[in-house]
Parts: C-alpha cells; sequence; structure tokens
C-alpha cells in the first residue's frame, strides 16, 4: 500500500453488481477501475469469485483482452497465464516461470448481490466490515439495480449525500418537492465506521412519486434515516405516513429501503451503484420500475449539479468553502475519513 | 486581486451584447466566465444590470443553475439565497446568515450595447475609462453584432488585430485583396491606454464586400485608423475612395466603424465581440447582412489561422518569435501591458 | 539539438511514402511532425525534396496554411517568403530582409520510395545510414503501401516489433495461428545499428492469408528473420515451406518481404509505415491488396492492444514491467538506443 494513497485502503469497496460478471462458462472477461487499479472480477468454476490485477506483470497489458482458460485467464498480449489468485502458471517458451511473476489479488465478497473487493493490505480483509445491504438482496424487499458513472471526484457525491437539505432543491419536482425538507434539522450521530443521519419533516406535500403507492390526498409526516459508512455506503430507511395517523401505524405508509455506494474510479471519477428498494406486494405491477425511473431522474438532476460544480471547482481549485450548519454531517465525515487515511498512511510509512 | 494573476484587473471587459442578457421577468440566468471567474449577470427589476460571482460562497456550484426570485437568485443546489449585490440573505434552516456568507459583486456598466464588467477592485472602476464604442448604439451607423468563441489566448488575437499587414494574406480573397496593404507603412502612436495606428494605402482594388455599396470600377484609396486600448479593444474607423475622388470629397465613399472586443474566458480560450458599421440609408436593404457576412467570413479566416499559430506554440512553447517591422504596434501594446500588470502586481504585492 | 531530447536525432527517420508529397506544380502543401517538430515536405521543380521547419520564424503560423510559390513557399499570415533552403527571401514592407530571418532545414533523402528526413545535426547526416528498404521499390516484389497512426508512445510499438511471440496470440486467428511461433525460441545478434532477430517455427498450420498464395493442405516451416534498426526500422524476410519440402526447395513456399518503419510524431503519439512484398508473378490478381488487407486487419489487432496497455501505462505510470526470455530482443534494442541517445546527451551538452 502506498504511503500517499489519498484513499482509505482498508475497506470493502463496491466494484460491481453480482449480475454483471460473466458466468464461469462464458468468455466474456469483467473489468473495472477502482483506487485508479485495473481490476478483473472472475467467477469461477466453484460458484466463487476472484479479483486480480487486470494488468499483466510483464509487459502490463489488460488481461481482459485475453481470454479464460478454466479459472485461468491467458494474456492476450504474449500468452502468459494467470490462475484465479493472481499467479503466473505458464509463459510460452519458458520451462520455469519465475515466482516473482503474478499480478495482485484482491479479496473478494460477495454480499446481498454486491461484489466488494478490499483494496488494502489482504491480511485484514475482514467480512464483518461488510455493509448490511440487506434490501439489495431480501425476499420482502423490491428493487431494480442501478449503476452510474461520474466525471467528479467521489467526496463531491459522499457530500451530496450526507446532506439532504439538497432534496428541497436539486430534486424541487422529484424526490423532494418542499423547502421543509431543507428546514428540517437532522439529528448526527457518529458511528464507529460513518455517520448516522436522521430527518423527520412533519407535514409536507407527497413527492410526485409516492402516488404509485397509493393516491394520497393529505400532507405526511416524511422520515429519512440512514447511516453513510466508509468508505462511502449509504444504507436508508425512509418513507411517509398520512399525518392524521398513529406514529406506530404504518398501514398507509410508504415505507423504502435504499442501499448506495461510491467507489473512486480515479481521482476525477467515480461508480455509483444503487437501488431503492419497496415492500413487496405494495403497489401494482410497474411499482418497482417507476420507483427505478424517479431515482434515475433525480440521480441525473445531481450529476448535473455536481458536475457544473467540480467545473466550477477547477477553474480555481482555491476557492474556499462555506461550511454552514447543513454541514455538519458531511464536515464530520469527511473528518473521519481524513483521520483514517492519515492513519493508513502513518502506518504504511511506519 | 492576486498578485500573481496574469491579466489585468483594473480596466473594464466586455462580457456580453446587451441582448444576451435575459429580461428581469425571464427564468434565463446568464452567465459568461472571464479571467477564470464565472460571472452571472442579471437585469434588475429597475432596468439595471447586476454582476455576481457565478459560483455559491457554500458549495461552489454556480447559481446559473438555480433560479431567479425578484432580483435575488436562489443557489439550485442546497438553497441559498443572494441579492444582486451577492449578499447572502437566505439561507434554508439558518436563522441567521453569516456576513460572511456572501460572492463577489463587479462593477457593471452598459455603455452602448456592451455590458462591462471591471475586474479589478470595484472602489477604482471609473467610467471615464469606458471605450468609445459609439457605433454599437447610434442612429446614424447599422450594424449587426457578433459573438465568436477562440480556443487560444488573447493576446494572439490582440497580436492579430494590431498587425493589418495580414489583410493581404489571411484575408486575400476577403477584407483584403492586394499586397500593398501589407507593403503600406502604418503610422503607429502610443496613446494613454493603447496604441493608435493609422495606415493608408493608396489606388488599390476594391475588395470584395464593397461591391454592394456600389459597384467601383476604379482603384480606390483605402484607410484604416484605429485605436486599440487596454485591455483589448479595438476602435476603428475604414473605408475607400475612388482615387479620382478629392481627398475631402467622401461622395462615393465607403465610410466603416468596426467596435471589436476581447476578453479572455481562461488563460488559453477568448470571447470575441465584434461589429462592423456602416453608415444608415447606404447601400440596399442586405446591406447590413451582408457586411456582417463577409466579417464572419474573414473572421474564421483568422481564427483557422491562430488556432493553427497556436498549435504550433504548443509543440515547442519555447520557440522564439522573430520581431519584425511589420510589428511595431503589437510589441507596443505587449509592451504597454505587461508595464501595467506589473504595476497592479506590484500594487498588490504592497 | 536540445541536450535533453527523448529522441535519438543523428539518424534517418522516414516522414512519409513518396507518393503522399503532392507534385512541384500542385497547389498543395504537405505537412508532418517529427519528434515534436511540424516539418514542410516539398517537391522542387528539378524533381528533388526538400524539408523545412513549418513554422514560420516570425509569429509561428504554419507555412503549410500559406501558398506555393515556385519552389518557396510563402506564408499565410503575413506574408513572409521562404525558399526551400528554409532561408527568408522577402517580407512584405521591408526592404532588407534580416539574415537571422529563416526557418530550420532538414536534409531528407528518398530511398525506396520512403521520405526520410535527418532530424540531428545536418553536418553529419549520412545516406550510408539509410536502411536497405528494397523491397518497397523493386521490380521482383509487389506490395500496397500502408500508414497508421498510434495515440502510444513509438517505444511501445518497437517493442511490440521485436518480440513475434505475441503473433500467437494477438494475431491468433490472422497472421499467427499457433503457439509454436511463441514457443519457438529466436536466436537473437547485436548488429551495429540494431538487433537481428531469426525465428524458425517447424511443423505449424498455414495461416489464412496464405491460402490465397495456394491451397495448402500440410503443415509449414515457417520462418520470421528481420533486422530491427536504429530508429525504428523493420526489415524482414518471412514465409514458410510445406514440411515435406527440401530446405532449399522454395517451389511452393510462401516467400515475404516487410518494411516497417516507427516515427515518433510527439511523445504519445507515433506515424507508422508498411507494406509486406511477395514475390512479383505470384498469387492472382487480387494477391497485393489480399496481402495489405491482412496485414492491416493485423495491426489493427496490434494497435488495439497497445493502445489499452498504453491506458494501463498511464494509470500507473510507475508499474514496473518484468523482463522474460521473450523480451531479450527488446531489452537489448532499448539499452542499445538508451545509450545512443545517452552519447548524443553528452555530446551536445560538451
Amino acid at each position: 500500500m502506498s504511503a500517499d494513497s489519498p484513499w482509505l485502503r482498508d475497506c470493502w469497496y463496491v466494484i460491481a453488481w453480482n449480475h454483471e460478471i460473466p458466468p464461469a462458462d462464458a468468455p466474456q472477461l469483467f473489468s473495472r477501475t477502482a483506487l485508479g487499479e485495473p481490476i478483473l472480477v472472475l467467477r469461477t468454476a466453484d460458484g466463487g469469485l476472484a479479483a486480480i490485477e487486470d494488468r499483466c506483470c510483464h509487459r502490463l497489458a489488460p488481461l481482459s483482452k485475453g481470454r479464460r482458460e478454466g479459472d485461468c485467464v491467458r494474456c492476450g498480449y504474449h500468452g502468459l497465464k494467470f490462475d484465479a489468485q493472481g499467479a503466473c502458471v505458464e509463459a510460452p517458451g519458458i520451462a520455469i516461470v519465475p515466482a516473482r511473476a503474478r499480478v495482485r489479488s484482491y479479496p473478494v465478497a460477495l454480499h446481498n448481490n454486491w461484489v466488494f473487493v478490499w483494496m488494502g493490505e489482504p491480511a485484514r480483509a475482514d467480512r464483518a466490515l461488510l455493509p448490511d445491504n440487506f434490501s439489495c438482496d431480501h425476499p420482502d424487499w423490491r428493487h431494480q439495480p442501478g449503476y452510474m458513472h461520474y466525471d467528479t471526484p467521489y467526496l463531491l457525491i459522499c457530500d451530496n449525500l450526507l446532506d439532504f437539505s439538497h432534496l428541497s432543491y436539486v430534486h424541487e419536482k422529484t424526490l423532494g418537492g418542499s423547502p421543509r425538507i431543507a428546514q428540517a434539522v437532522p439529528q448526527i450521530e457518529r458511528l464507529a465506521h460513518g455517520i448516522k443521519v436522521s430527518r423527520h419533516v412533519p407535514d409536507v406535500a407527497p413527492p410526485p412519486f409516492y402516488q404509485r403507492f397509493r393516491r394520497f390526498d393529505t400532507h405526511l409526516d416524511r422520515w429519512f434515516v440512514y447511516e453513510f459508512l466508509l468508505p462511502g455506503t449509504l444504507l436508508m430507511h425512509s418513507g411517509g405516513r398520512p399525518v392524521a395517523d398513529a406514529k406506530d401505524d404504518l398501514s398507509r405508509a410508504v415505507q423504502l429501503h435504499s442501499c448506495q455506494s461510491l467507489t473512486p474510479e480515479t481521482e476525477t471519477s467515480t461508480h455509483y451503484f444503487f437501488q431503492q428498494s419497496h415492500r413487496a406486494g405494495q403497489g401494482d405491477e410497474g411499482m418497482t420500475q417507476s420507483i427505478y425511473d424517479s431515482l434515475l431522474t433525480a440521480f441525473n438532476e445531481d450529476r448535473d449539479m455536481i458536475t457544473a460544480q467540480h467545473r466550477n471547482i477547477l477553474l480555481n481549485p482555491q476557492a474556499p468553502m462555506l461550511p454552514l450548519a447543513m454541514d455538519a454531517a458531511l464536515v464530520q465525515f469527511r473528518r473521519l475519513l481524513a483521520a483514517r487515511v492519515q492513519a493508513e498512511r502513518a502506518a504504511a510509512a511506519a
């Protein structure tokens, strides 16, 4: 691990939805860059997953431009063959392959349909640190999986997700709908590996996409309760209940669970994995698709705004931001992240 | 003002034609970058103009992606509201907005249909320094306004305008037409804020676009007399008279007045505002359009050449230029500009 | 010559195929950038060739955007006129052109349809150093000339050409066809100005494009014998003979000669000139075209791979390569080149 990495390394990053990785008997090879490192993810014959550096140790060609041979991959440039652990097991014309001929192997974990890679020291990989993205794979919940690419640094998107006051403005006509979301003061709690944000917004009009659940003709009490965990995963319960209903009466409430995760591709680009789930059995047939469409529309609004913000930052990288009360969660998250990165660098330098 | 700005700051830069700024009751917001700074120009309800930094002080999003509320603009990201002087007058969920929550405001001046911003110290903004671009708004003169964008540094375009010998070559088939334009030695005078160039070219064929004024069947005596003023504005009287006519007989002469101004967008891109006016009542109905078309054709020739020149410079930024006699005006202008920038930097550093 | 040039200077680089240079009486001007320098190549009225810097000494505009006047070129910006040796012979409005008004002139050589320029000290230009690209212009050989542009550094392409083990993988379905090409150990010899590589591959299936020569129904013994000369020229005899035939019986053999040359355009882009010739009289009418098509298909495979390799290198420029036995020729060539460049720098600094 480099002493000057700009990112946290000892943690799990989502690299793909499970369905993106081709089956073991398909010829396609899946590759995606995370933290500036090209990574090939392979489904093995035993049904497991393997992740190795997508850069041949010989001349640095991407292995993903080669071909599968069983659970191995052969480089398409000069024919070196690597097993799923990254060891070179064959090199044309070379009787004994040197032991140092290998590419990096990454611990990989499949957890509720998200494929994670551990970008730090393999020995420290710990499945207990995987986030509880249960609704990505749960019989009581329904969703359509989403992926989006950003040409901005990942921290600007973390910022966005840590301050939902933007729902009143960026998503005025989609997910949000009322300035009262921005006016509501959220409760912020520090967690061991992130921040918890709880925002309750009483007595507001339902957002347009709620009407698909049922025809609401009264205001709702809405809530957004989420954890935002290192390195960049949001796990959120949200919903709305007619104001007349008792607090514990969810019979007419909309209940949603959303899992979203950000993985830096490079210093200026980001992968965004997301879904928002509704309870199975709620709404009509098109409900799942409808929620996905609303989310995608809204996330395009975010991306437009953040991309414009990034252009402004590029025009003058020294221009300071002005922290305001609404930034409490994101400031805490940035501090937590910086402290962890700093600790990793210190450990790596020692 | 930064001590290392590459540009002159204490001066007026054209940021727009007046007609480009939407009316006070329109929802659109106008933004343009000058000297690397994004600037939002707003027409206020009282008919005035305001110019503020197009970058929210909070998270640096462009205010122009937000919305008008009266003479204020609300940021479309988190809802901060700014008045036309750049003060934040409302922030969602914050009872008392901190005084330092504000964006930069620029002195703005509307003068003969050009909208100018003062990029330096506001207290030094001086309307007496506005150029005399009278023909941009004068009952005796007609023109069609032009705008063009360059992907080159603005000084290369100043160079172009300060040496009309290029008319014989770049514009051989359009504005120019004869090597005698290049051969004529212009008179160069130093002004308080620029350079004056007077070039008389006796006994040459009329350029093609003159034929629209009247059918010339003899050679002309042509003249180009212009001031080129800091930071980059050309104000020119030009024309041509049949060689047989007396010097003071303009009855059959073509008389033109042109106003052109260059504003750096970034270090490698430039805004170009231009028009060439003819006397009202001269020529047929299509005259104004015809002059504009000729000018645009010629300015595309300039842009092609200067863009190619810039590519060559990028290939080897150290390659020296060789000053020749024809560069007298541009060398003087570059010296004047460098001295002024140097003086500003010294004052800013003091 | 610069003391920190990344390239070898005292050598011939191919700048064009002869047919690319317009005739002396055509208005077009030919320009191409080599080693970061824009170069205009002119066919003169006496049938010779001249090469001068394509960058006017005055304001650095490309002369190729100007026009021919006999054997001279007039700059299209301000009208300076240069002769074929690079001297400025006329400048508008200037009675006596200063002697330092000139652009660089390059020694140029036409040799077997390749146009070469000498990029180093002109006094050291030596036609004896021109490569023996005889088949580019020989009555006994036929080819169709090829040109391709790469957006990668030229050394990555040299690497490719110095290790034919890639034929088994990159060109598995085109020029190559068998892993035995990679498995065959080539003989490597050091030459005065390059490397000689001889690879014999016994008893392999014929590659698809050989079938155009004749219908082969047995395996072949194939050979690839080539010199790879500074700065980046491959001269190769290759072919294949039915395994049953005696070594000196070429009656049923395929015999090819290929000339290929790489010229750096910039540090990250390259010109590639190539042809593969067959004996005149062999094959049907479409043979020449068919060989060219096969070559082009294969060279696009190379470019795809090398471009992907280059992207990986850009992601992490510090990632080391791992030299293996198959890299013997390219390692020797890189060492030879580095030593020559180093010697030139030392001489230039002295």
